[in-house]
């Protein structure tokens, strides 16, 4: 059994753990598990799930200190932050309790039997239920909010479907101290083995999604993770879904008038969202489009400054360090300039400085519009605003798409900026940055390729659609319909004979 | 330039037309127009796409002899089941048209600014856009329903997405002659080309869906067909979906108690929809679970005198006629009894009889439990209800899942058998016959793998999903808002601030 092993990044010592890699037996007994809690999860309806996700959300906060010191040893990435991520970890699992007890994301509707041009129809009543077992895999650079105790899991839970984890190895401790304070709740809940388990080792993420247990698989990763998890579904013989959040360059357009009313302002603004936990968000905005005139100088020299005077850094793990240097190579041999980057004390760990670069909107090549993850930011000069339509065309497909307006800026142009950016981005965000993403109903993050594969969401209460398929019941008994069926049935929203009804009842 | 030819089923005889085969130069001047056509229909806005929807459903009707007598030589389906689709067709527009005016199909989502436990949120408001242009695949054995004038179709253009069509070979002059209808229509309403197209040739249906215009494919067909669509896929850069509806065996359990009640109706029930439209139905059940008991044996020799004394039937090309027989010659080698065929005169054309199959429980093997397309159901003998579960468990995933049940029959059972067959399909009959679909709200025409690849459905209302992607504005001021996003908007259901107001002021 191969042991599996830690790396703080802060000082780069690898040490080995009590865990092991999961083999290909532990996989069949984690696999017949989650099948059977399959059943009980389903069973226990929309109001029993939304009791076990509060139960979820208290354990993760009842072990906060131990959970965000394990955290801290793997990720390097500091206490505030990691502690604001429990929190966000727990509110995800609150606000799928809300969406359950909700009600509308079974999406439930009833046709009544009627005559219609083609005949006496049926009654037809349609809702959502859970897909079955889901594979997880847990993100690098959010150890809580994205992996074990993340937004799939939460999702997963909520939609009835028990959730095996695949461990990032970049924090095997977390994930196990995660997966440990959920199964405690669940047990409590009087739940069993397998609502939520964890694998460990890249044999074991390859194994599982093509296990015939898994019904779905959600990552949050690299294009390169998930063409490899891709490769290992299209393995089996019944295809699944995949979805997967990916590569995002999030762009940023500052309009000469935003520039000139507040450019030092937006300068701190990028510098905190390009600079925050490290550079290693995927809505971190790689591109920022500033004017060639006097209000973009201030905000770059402002920009300059404050990178100039900033510290390391440590990134997560040896791979991404070493992708975050290539990568700031690659594009200032593709010919972008160092505009600013300080000197820092490399130390023993993963650590690196900030760098922002500058380009002119000419010199802006394919090499240098890439994502690189890390703390890095493109400074994009342009002298004309009709020239980004054509440029952004170009700037591949993201999460995100940001626009900065000014007092001075023309309506026409924001509308056609925004037509460009919407066609390339899941997200417009105005006047502000794409990192920190609200958790929330009417959240959407997901964008068209390379940002994601999907045509859902992963954050907010609309990814739980991602594990549901839906279920037509054609002249079926009362009694064996689902309550959220039944004629009569007041308690959530539902459409009944095309019309909706609200459910408020 | 290859012609492109058409077979008259009836007599098998090939005649030119003067269609073409799309090459790459054509495909490029389609794409181009898809492209433009996409901004005009989306800004049409829903209500615009509705008045649009309804004029294509009056323009097919309004040449429906036509169509019809088009259809009836490329596919040899009789004119009643014919007509009857035509107007299946245009129900399936106008009823996309009711969903446009409706406006909940849009998900519209507006969280307003406020506290969170992660600090002050933005404003967040969210809903479904259209994907872009999209590849829809014909069906053969619907030449309106499932074809050019389709299902596909109609939710595409709801959606906001111009379809390109790639033409079924079995029906090209029915194919032309309905994008002939739907395009007249839309050029009333103002649209241009490229809102509809259509593309002929195996070769161009594979470059339709490595072009990069096409966002997302639809495909009734075959399972070879979907891989070959998928492989052409998986040669883009840039993963699009394809939703397919694929293979199904549509099982039908007839429980002890419905064979006594009612026996010989359940054989005119079970007659009637294994034959009609020569079988070539996706929902047509090929398994019959009967019980080995007087009842069971009454039923089975109803159906037998019904088969036995039916006529033969045109199916619609010559390698369904060809499947469909070996399918047969397999089913009987691999242990089902011909329970009844007629003997019927083969005629020029693609004429065949047809065939109920015998089998006893514990000789179904996978080799008849597969899809036969055409006019075959192997009946299955059982001795005990107890014996069902584990081998509907084997039954590959279908569409449909039937059981007819009596007074005498135990609920308990009941309960047990609809939770077996709920796991494998997307839609439970009750006490009826699965062909029909009802084209309504409620309605789930989808299913597992390898009834489909897809967690959506290809009928009724929701199917317009498939076609749409989230987009979320944040901090957007109110005049770059879609009308359906702005506060006090109150046309269509919306979720704010985690509300669902049901938009029927």
């Amino acid at each position: 059994m191969n042991v599996v092993s830690t790396v703080d990044p802060r000082d780069g010592r690898r040490r080995a753990t009590d865990l092991t890699e999961t083999d290909e037996s532990g996989l069949e007994v984690t696999a017949a598990r989650a099948s059977e809690a399959a059943q009980w999860l389903s069973g226990l309806g929309r109001v029993g799930r939304a009791e076990m996700l509060d139960a979820i959300a208290a354990s993760l906060e009842s072990r906060r200190v131990d959970l965000v010191a394990a955290a801290e040893a793997e990720t390097g990435l500091g206490h505030a932050r990691l502690d604001q991520e429990l929190t966000r970890a727990a509110l995800q699992f609150r606000m799928f309790g809300e969406v359950l007890r909700d009600g509308g994301y079974v999406e439930a509707a009833i046709d009544h039997a009627a005559d219609t041009p083609l005949g006496r129809g049926p009654d037809l009543r349609r809702m959502l239920v859970p897909l079955g077992p889901v594979a997880v895999f847990g993100a690098s650079n959010f150890p809580f909010a994205f992996s074990v105790a993340g937004g799939d899991t939460a999702a997963a839970l909520a939609a009835g479907c028990p959730a095996v984890l695949k461990a990032h190895p970049s924090h095997p401790l977390t994930s196990h101290a995660s997966a440990d304070a959920i199964g405690s709740a669940i047990r409590d809940v009087g739940g069993p083995e397998g609502v939520i388990a964890i694998v460990y080792g890249e044999q074991a993420g390859r194994s599982l999604v093509r296990h015939p247990t898994i019904r779905a698989a959600a990552l949050t990763g690299s294009v390169g993770a998930a063409r490899a998890i891709q490769a290992a579904i299209d393995e089996r013989p019944d295809p699944i879904p995949l979805y997967a959040e990916l590569s995002s360059v999030n762009p940023i357009v500052v309009l000469p008038g935003a520039a000139a009313d507040r450019g030092e302002k937006v300068a701190e603004g990028l510098f905190a969202s390009f600079t925050a936990s490290g550079g290693q968000l995927c809505t971190k905005p790689g591109l920022a489009f500033v004017p060639s005139d006097p209000g973009g100088d201030r905000l770059v020299e402002t920009l300059r400054e404050r990178v100039g005077s900033s510290g390391g850094t440590v990134l997560l793990n040896e791979r991404i360090r070493d992708a975050y240097e290539s990568g700031a190579t690659a594009f200032e041999q593709a010919g972008a300039r160092v505009s600013a980057r300080p000197q820092v004390d490399p130390g023993a760990g993963f650590s690196v400085a900030p760098t922002l670069l500058e380009v002119g909107l000419p010199g802006l090549t394919a090499e240098i519009a890439d994502e690189c993850f890390g703390p890095l930011m493109v400074v994009v000069r342009y002298r004309d605003v009709a020239e980004l339509d054509a440029v952004l065309a170009t700037v591949p497909s993201s999460l995100t798409g940001s626009v900065h307006r000014g007092p001075e800026d023309d309506s026409d142009v924001v509308r056609r900026l925004v037509d460009v950016l919407a066609a390339r981005a899941g997200r417009i965000v105005f006047d502000g940055y794409p990192t920190g993403v609200r958790v929330s109903w009417a959240q959407h993050h997901g964008g068209p390729w390379p940002s994601t594969n999907a045509v859902h969401t992963s954050v907010g209460a609309t990814s739980i659609r991602r594990f549901l398929r839906p279920l037509a019941w054609q002249d079926a008994p009362d009694w064996i319909l689902p309550e959220e069926l039944r004629d009569g049935y007041t308690a959530i929203p539902r459409r009944v004979d095309g019309r909706l009804e609200s459910g408020m009842a």
